[in-house]
């Protein structure tokens, strides 16, 4: 990776960037200079200029050595902010696509466990990480929240090769001390809190420089949780401060599970629901990404909302292991901020770009329900993937956009000019987003969404860092 | 293409092949040997056993020359059938991913007429066929029942080209001399007959050495074709005992228009529903796909099933316009034949494993509303993609499988395997169907569903030919 970042310059980006102004706008900025210092951060936008001016007038009035690194791609390539993942099993990436007809609770034993308990395994877990970061990397994801497993060891490992690959993650220990097999899950509530604290240590000790990698706390999901690991984790998070990621409302039976488990007269909450359970153990912070909130009632999103608690949409997984169809245009006309989740391997897929494209048609399921107003537009699941999910991961105004002030976390986008013969140009690489020639800007960005794939991601930064190359 | 094609030989195919034993079980066939005559037929299979004894023995046995080319893959690659795509726009494919929030009639008059119009251009027809029949064949698409334009023009050029191409197709003229824009219709019922018959005596007179290509006639839906067209095409039907395809009960607002256009006061068809009025024109013939219909009656299923006309599934598209979740594990029970289609560009992508895997998850979404038994399995939307499609176009048991007496219709699949370092070795184009190395074959061919795409379709054969290689 250090080799592909080189010796950090001072760079200027030019050419074509499309970034989200707000939910339902892309700002189109064509003929544009975007300079970014050696630390990652971009410090001055200019908009249509040609290069030249750009960088005789600029480089000298930010005061910057002459020898800028300059980044111009050909015409009808385009700049776009790098993917948010909101929530992500980086352990369970093997597994993706295999679900068979399970849902949640027999999928989870079926399929899950048994996987996650074999990265004990370190050889295996770094087999399995590196290639999950490479992967993710690949299809443009600069940031994602990440479950790795109960175990903490190899938990540090995947933290540590999350920041040599230069990938902004948050890293969370999975903490179950519960309804596990007796072979994966925590021993005690005690070494749950122990095992997150010793990952919190490393996280803290390690990457100084680049500060990419934060400790999440990870409670897996109520029912694998002691109401005292609950209380103490909820403890851990206001004593740290730092953010928490854990599941809510996904399955039916999953819910009335808890409704069972943690009744309000054993919890102190306020009623019986999945909401209430996390809130009594002060697990909902301004700092907590909540997965999947398929099944919410009006009340648990008030409290959500009030907590300042964030949700991560899965519509991959959602429709794969049949859990059901979040109303993302409810949760947003309620004002709880909200992002997308690849969610592997209950999702099948490592690309937000297929969560995006997912969420699009699930609104269109929940549309067939009779409220036209759920279907989510092109516009607005790209913001979903990009500032959306800036909010959801507590980086709101840092990255997800190409605004003075944010970190150049941002990917190239290359699609296929088919020729007048039905071809496409040898340096071209094929995907399966063909250009005609006569789309608009924004039937291009529609087609990139729908046929784009990881060829189309030719380059990735994070923080000003080069992380990937398409070959 | 004849140059990928060279001289025709007689071929043993040696390796892995997985193909449908029936709706619910796909066979997996290890060290077989597959015989292919050099007419594309196959004359035996060997199952279980070396390729040497299988040259010695069986090459003899069937009286070939033992000049034979050989074609054994590497292990874990493996064979399966081609795929058959029931129902594909190739005019539309310009415009995939760009429907905005559009449903059907809306979409038809914003997307679709003007650019299926701007066809008549040769030029652009050239190049967006020669495009769609590329990219179809990558995707191992080895037959497929097209629709291309009003213009029979460009129609006859666009059969010239798959049969250039190689691959097997239903070509359609679009017929419809109503509710359509002036400037994008045939000019009455007359003009459009005409104009098919130029098509089908073109594609008769062609091809006459492969036989892979058949023209099909296609009234574009009810409410875009007169009675008396409706009427004059079930004729042509009749007489020549082609096949016919149209879209049927694909959006509620059509359904409700059909009904009004379509009394039966005035056809005299049993009632007033969308079947009657295709049944009552003669339009229901054992040789009929239906698309879409998502909102059929009982009824209507009961007419459909005893004419023998199969329905043509295309779960992309269904989402993408809102059009609805048809209910596949229903009509499979009536007894009624069904088939995928992409329905590009309704639909947004041209491969039949992406409306396989978009089926297995729509099938999910019909199960949210309280039927279990709707889900779709991996194995059955693989059904649906090869025998199933099969016999929606009319070729059952000539193509679809590996078995004595079918063509070769086939593709080979290559997935990824990890190495221990979490790359992949040089000689694998990458993709994004990872195999760590202990999956089994059903979870295999499960990843390959889920993420697969045109990088894992190495090679494609069409009765025997080779259409298609990878670069």
């Amino acid at each position: 990776m250090d080799k592909m970042a080189g010796e950090r310059k001072n760079t200027v980006f030019y050419g074509t960037f499309i970034h989200s102004k707000s939910l339902d706008e892309l700002e189109y900025l064509h003929n544009t200079a975007v300079f970014v210092d050696k630390e990652g951060k971009i410090v001055a936008v200019e908009r249509e200029c040609d290069l030249t001016t750009a960088l005789t007038i600029k480089v000298s009035e930010l005061g910057w050595n002459p020898d800028v690194a300059i980044e111009a791609p050909r015409e009808g390539q385009f700049f776009f902010p790098g993917l948010i993942d909101t929530h992500i099993h980086a352990s369970q990436y093997p597994n993706v696509g295999i679900f068979g007809k399970s849902t949640l609770l027999d999928w989870l034993n079926k399929y899950t466990f048994p996987l996650e308990a074999s990265l004990n395994d370190l050889d295996k877990a770094r087999k399995v990480y590196t290639r999950v970061i490479r992967k993710t990397l690949s299809h443009g994801t600069t940031c994602a929240a990440y479950y790795a497993t109960v175990d903490d060891l190899s938990t540090v490992l995947f933290a540590d090769l999350c920041a040599k690959a230069g990938q902004r993650a948050l890293v969370g220990k999975v903490c179950m001390d519960q309804m596990a097999p007796d072979w994966y899950r925590d021993e005690s509530w005690e070494e749950s809190i122990a095992a997150t604290k010793r990952l919190i240590s490393h996280v803290e000790s390690m990457d100084s420089e680049m500060r990419l990698v934060r400790p999440v706390i990870t409670p897996r999901f109520a029912p694998s949780c002691s109401k005292r690991l609950l209380k103490e984790l909820g403890n851990l998070a206001r004593e740290t401060g730092l953010p928490v990621q854990t599941h809510i409302s996904e399955n039916k039976g999953e819910i009335e599970l808890v409704r069972k488990m943690f009744p309000k007269e054993e919890t102190g909450a306020r009623d019986d629901s999945y909401t209430a359970v996390y809130d009594v153990y002060g697990l909902l912070t301004d700092k907590t990404i909540l997965a999947h909130g398929i099944h919410l009632s009006e009340e648990e999103v008030e409290v959500i909302k009030q907590r300042g608690s964030k949700i991560s949409h899965c519509p991959c997984s959602n429709s794969s292991i049949t859990s059901g169809e979040a109303r993302v245009r409810w949760l947003l006309e309620k004002g709880v901020g909200v992002g997308l989740g690849t969610d592997m391997s209950g999702g099948y897929s490592p690309s937000v770009l297929e969560a995006a494209r997912s969420a699009l048609l699930v609104s269109r399921h929940v549309a067939m329900k009779g409220d036209d107003n759920a279907k989510l537009s092109v516009e607005e699941v790209l913001y979903l993937a990009t500032r959306g999910g800036a909010e959801v991961v507590g980086l709101e105004g840092k990255v997800g956009a190409f605004e003075v002030g944010m970190d150049w976390d941002a990917q190239l986008i290359g699609l296929c000019e088919v020729d007048d013969k039905g071809g496409v140009a040898e340096e071209e690489e094929e995907g399966n987003v063909d250009i005609f020639g006569w789309e608009s800007w924004e039937e291009k960005v529609a087609k990139w969404l729908f046929n784009g794939d990881d060829r189309n991601t030719r380059k990735v930064w994070v923080k000003g860092r080069l992380v990937h190359v398409r070959k």
